[in-house]
């Protein structure tokens, strides 16, 4: 009788908390494909970088402007970031997923930028990323990235 | 013949084009509710403009900070446009919705914020919502917008 009631206090202490969270393994997922997205970034890789976004036209990309598929979000990419100065090295702060239901959720968090003067400076912002499981993974199918005015000179 | 020719032909033309388009009447129900959240704030209305939004504390409101839940995106707003002078004239433009499943939807486009000098000039800039389909009606569950630079002064 102890026995199983240790027994289902094990699997009890093993499930989600909460109706509404995602399954564990999702959010560590998703997580994951951050984490691969900057160590990408971070080698100057970026055509590895962009397989963090779903490799489909619809996808939109928000920052000064609005970019809509794959390839323009590549070419954005590459023109905003010509050299691996400018790229700099990234990392990722307060980052929070939030599942909407089995197949998509959102992804907020800040970024920073760590780069030479030559580079372009430091940079830092806020984004909303939508993700998408799919047979490949977890992808962004939205980006809505801003950046912050730029501090005071140091 | 000729007669069940034209009825195809007429079902046919009112059939949505594209698989992946939402049902015309979801997108026209959101397109609905983001004319109602225009009205709301030109009437100066702000607790009738965020009924656009989803009454939870898990919705978030990112712009050069992340605010999370509908109390804190509604003192927000009453904080940033606390007279009829500092909330203007609203108007959308590029407004484009783009269906992620039966239950959810993402919303982007302009905005342009219409105003005296001294309700603090024009603002413009991009958005990106996720809106879900509740029992009371599609409402906003993510929104990042970002404001753009102001333009020099005409």
């Amino acid at each position: 009788m102890r026995r199983s009631f240790l027994v289902l206090l094990a699997i009890a202490l093993t499930l989600p908390l909460g109706a509404q969270s995602a399954p564990a393994p999702e959010s560590a997922a998703i997580l994951a494909m951050m984490d691969q997205s900057v160590a990408d970034w971070n080698r100057g890789d970026l055509d590895a970088f962009a397989t963090c976004y779903k490799n489909s036209p619809e996808i939109l990309f928000i920052g000064k402007t609005i970019r809509r598929g794959y390839a323009e979000m590549l070419a954005g990419y590459r023109k905003g970031y010509a050299t691996r100065e400018a790229m700099g090295t990234l990392s990722f702060a307060q980052l929070e997923v939030q599942p909407l239901d089995a197949g998509f959720a959102t992804v907020t968090g800040r970024f920073h930028l760590e780069r030479t003067a030559a580079g372009g400076g430091n940079a830092d912002g806020y984004f909303l990323l939508v993700v998408e499981k799919t047979s490949t993974g977890w992808k962004i199918v939205r980006d809505d990235t801003t950046a912050l005015p730029a501090p005071q000179s140091k």
